[in-house]
């Protein structure tokens, strides 16, 4: 079973940008644990980041065909691109959509997703817990059937 | 460790009403299942459900200022109830907003919530499986204090 | 044959409040001889009335998988709720939308029906009449198949 | 007593037009019938269609100072015509809006209707037998004098 | 000099209808006296009246590359038509646009008018004899070259 | 002379909800000795709270039509209640609309208040002293008559 | 019979200010013989001009009770000023107002007037010689009572 | 195989009106070398223009049945009529709209178009160039089945 | 103790101007007395009343850094005057917003108050009475530190 | 000759992307046909596609100053990018703007252009046809100078 | 060479007003030596401020069509007066608007500037020193001619 | 002492695009000589363009930790960019706003910027110039500390 996590513009700088919003750990101190337990019950995660839109597109292209699910957080991307929006529509593999803080208890333009509508589930504010918990219930999907 | 699921209008139809949006599966189905493995990890969690919305609000001040977290599904008065907002934001426990649906793929008047703003986190698409991640996500939360 | 008639908030008031809007006559004074009427040619109609958005949508959900029809004057839950137009659609029996008064000729904010849309019809302008080409309405429809 | 039902554009294709939305039944097939019944009852009920606003709003002239009531299905005119408005609220016979659809369930500019302030009521979502229903709303409104 | 003075839907009631609007008294009351007095002058005016849109473009473009100036008072059309518009901005003589009550205090929707933007002067609120007025300010108009 | 005191959803936590918004005091810590004086003075004032809208709207219609005034806090339902605006309307007893805090420099949402078009006075910004000099409003337009 | 003009800011530059919108004649060059003009015929007309809201305010106060009509051409302020509004409401004497150019052909927030609603009519798109014409017609409208 | 070109208001007066807008060519000057082309690989392309909303809702019933395809240029109608939508909505045929010019890029008003919904494709921008390429692209359709 | 009494344009009409919405009454027939009763309780209050916006500003500036407090009723300028709103926000003095009728039950562009959100309260709906409810509330607020 | 053919984001997936929208067939299968056809009328078409922004500015400046037309199907970027139609406006060589589908009939946030507006002309809705129909139209174009 | 600074409402109180926006400096301890080394360069600037609208512009007018350039703060006049725009639109001299805080981050309100469409420039964010900067930007603008 | 002057798409055609809005002047014509002055004073200029969204962002996390300040032009990005706006907001070197025209009098859609509210101040409508004012601005808020 294959999942991709493919995170958007800005999201390379989690634990160093913003705090008070954003916290101050990073992806990387936990992912290699996280991935271990995964693999250990037979799915495999990987990982992409990338602030260009045209990046993430393509790796939707990439990777949207063939592998069991995606789970996404697009960044300030999420507001504003309806490219993305028609690539994930355009793909095969479910999406879930990720986003560390609580997007409606920020600034309005922040409240409106473009991607939402063609995405299957969403999950926001539990930080980068909020990747574990998307990927679980990816799990949980797959295994329903 | 105690924990709320307060469910809202019209989610005690579930599995009955618009299965095509709702699936056919029930919440008593699953509950004692999952109840029983989280009080076996010290986790008590109770449910509540009312199509009533001042039964939601008085629910809210009964456990909001003990319970250590609240699961929160309001139904149709995630929509439109200024007043189940100012309860969320009148207590003390942390809230997460579960919905059964993708909320922002269905009519444009589901895609504005008034309650997001005040609470902690959100979870929505997962079917009834939603109420289980986010208490994971509670407990999980709850542990890094 | 059943059909309910339920009204929503401050109806139990007409023939007292604002009479240039709602008239001076009550439904207790015409409410009998229609109703026998209806049953001498077989239809039972029944009526409920509650000021609580609750109340209502428990009464829908107790008759609305039993009645062969609803006739519902939501009154001013009609512009706001989006509970009880989840009860509607939750609901297997035709519900017909009635108001006193043409709410298109008043203030902006009646000019939006949220239960509109879930609803099978509407008659609006004609007083308590109104309910009476309701009720024949639905036992036309009825007859139809 | 006279009574004129006055139709807009398009409804000379009821039966043809759209069937899932208007149905396959046309006006014809039952005219004549509840025009000798009202007859009978001392009602002459005329008709008139036609697809030009001009002419609507020369008819509503024409009949709309000597007939006891007019029902008025100004189709697609209903939501762009403040001519038509004006004609309605020019004459002195009351007027009755009737559309075979429940408008409020369809595209969102059919949720406006600028003739319907200047109705004495309306009725929406029964096909065809909606005219009948507003027929018999006109002569018991004119039996209360 | 050749100006027209045309006149769009329901003005062939105006002294019937809505008399708190438009006053008791007709047009044909005054227009013999005033057309005398202009012909005097060396200035022919005509007068058209239709409740037809096509009618009133047919009529612009018949007499619009020809009379000196037009008088157009586009009734409910006003607030509706591109078409009228377009007919305005596609022949030459110079169109002023009259309105017998002050629009701007009215409704909300005849506030805006499509036919503004392409006239090159506006009367409003001074009833019938706005027509005068407005007449007097085209030959004043013409007399300045 | 009887006024009666209403208050809506989430009152019933002023003292102990968002102190920096609501202050710490409590109703009960003054009332006693407000209601001694007022009774002094020969006016009977009573009070009532409730989370539930139709709860709410039932102690209206209760005393709406034989006290000499009200004095309504409607909380969050200000903001979303068609059908509470519509009790006010139906009733009798003048009605004065008191807010703890000054609602227009809030969130924008709670600047619409569909109450306070049937209210006859408002106060607000003044903390539970608002109703205090709300009641001391009533006594002065009372005895002005 | 005595009428005055009102002018607000900027008009004091007209002939020398954008002389594309507003031409370059002046008022002086006309005034004196129109003044004589209506003089003879019995009609004191004065002229009073301001950059000053509160100017203008003033001015309608002193001569809106005694004066049989003012022309007000409000300028800039026609489209924000809620005072000027208020003051044309607060006294007796009715007001025409005029405009130099045809305000609706302009910028989008030029067609909204904030004082038209309180006006007895209005004339725009003559240049200044929409003062004479707007006298003419306060004159008539005098004549008839 | 027959196909119609219908044209709407103002379309008679192209090569006379607005011509930095519309050209100085006249369809007339191009139509009976294009009509033999057509006529020479089987296909006959009829015309009809009308300033008349209601002609042209007459005609789209009348060859909306029979004819293989519509070339519609509903000019000053395409952002006003419901009417005319309600009539493409009703027909068999496919219905291709054109725009001389390429109305996205002039006011904001013509930027809406309530007939483009119901319509197969559309072209803009061309001139009468534009009805031929919409023809080509009609027959190319047909040859596709 | 002192406080001030600002009061903006046309509330010096007050007593003349539209007295179905402003009442009869003036306020120099209520102001000695109610001045009497401060001053006798060690409150001196003063006035200041003027149509031009600047001068309120200046007066604010002059008063708003000693005074106890201010209760300002900015008349017209409340819905449309950022500058007046900034002197609020620059001065030390609490500033109480006074309108002498309920604005929110008036015209839409009144129900909005771009001073509100830099003020402490408001009162609104009690007539004159509601300066000597504002001055009472101060009070109170001072007395409480 | 020299025509350029540009195809913005997810354009790479046509006929294996949402082939309801997009139909099953492929750009590659038509276009040697194609372009042989053009080149042997002295037309050379070159095509490029990117899923990248910056990419399609990058191409629009190399190809804008030298080629004699471009035919653009700006994809998702159609509704959301400045930055694209400040290149499509600082080229020289004239823009026809594509879309596979009829933009028009799609979700709102479809049917707002940027691009348009400094397009010359746009053809939708005739799937993969309609880059042949545009660039037709372009040689026609180029054949009148 | 001449040059004004022109400064609108509450800009007299810069150093005592809301220092967490606007600084604690004031313009009188830095203007002398910034004027005298402009005068050494052969520039003399004159500076004026006021609280009123009218005062505002009177000055523009005075200076308008003599002095060089014009920096002008507006202050809260900025986003609602028209008559400001219009005087600097009347004027010959290039304006450039200066705002001390960077107006984009703060209130929805202040975001809009009817004054900018005429102004030649416009600088933010500096506080007192964007004076200087808009007055070196002028004297580099006249150097080029 | 570092700064960056950023330029984003359609900037690297300056001089040849639209001269009318952007002058024929490149930024390579004065570069030399400006960099050469600030390089004399200490102040190091470096300049990066891209019409690349994400090639922005990569820079400035690139160079935003570590530089004394950034000017920013964003070009077509300013009025879209959400991803830019965070990735502003997610460096820690301050950043000046800069556009060559004055955006405010261009369209509606250029009226809005996303990026401002995070900028630190901002300079419009100078042409290049504006660079160079904007670094000279930095310098001297650096000189304050």
């Amino acid at each position: 079973m294959e999942i991709w996590l493919i995170e958007g513009p800005n999201l390379n700088l989690v634990g160093v940008r913003e705090p008070e919003h954003y916290g101050s750990s990073t992806l990387d101190a936990v992912w290699d644990d996280w991935r271990t337990n995964w693999s250990s019950r037979g799915v495999e995660v990987h990982r992409f980041q990338s602030n260009h839109e045209g990046d993430l597109i393509d790796a939707l292209h990439r990777v949207g065909f063939t592998s069991d699910a995606i789970v996404l957080n697009p960044g300030g991307y999420t507001h504003t691109s309806v490219a993305l929006r028609d690539a994930v529509a355009a793909i095969r593999s479910p999406v879930i959509e990720v986003h560390l803080t609580h997007i409606h208890s920020r600034e309005d333009f922040r409240s409106v997703s473009l991607v939402s509508a063609v995405c299957r589930g969403g999950i926001s504010g539990f930080g980068l817990d909020g990747y574990r918990l998307a990927i679980e219930g990816c799990i949980a999907l797959m295994a329903k059937g």
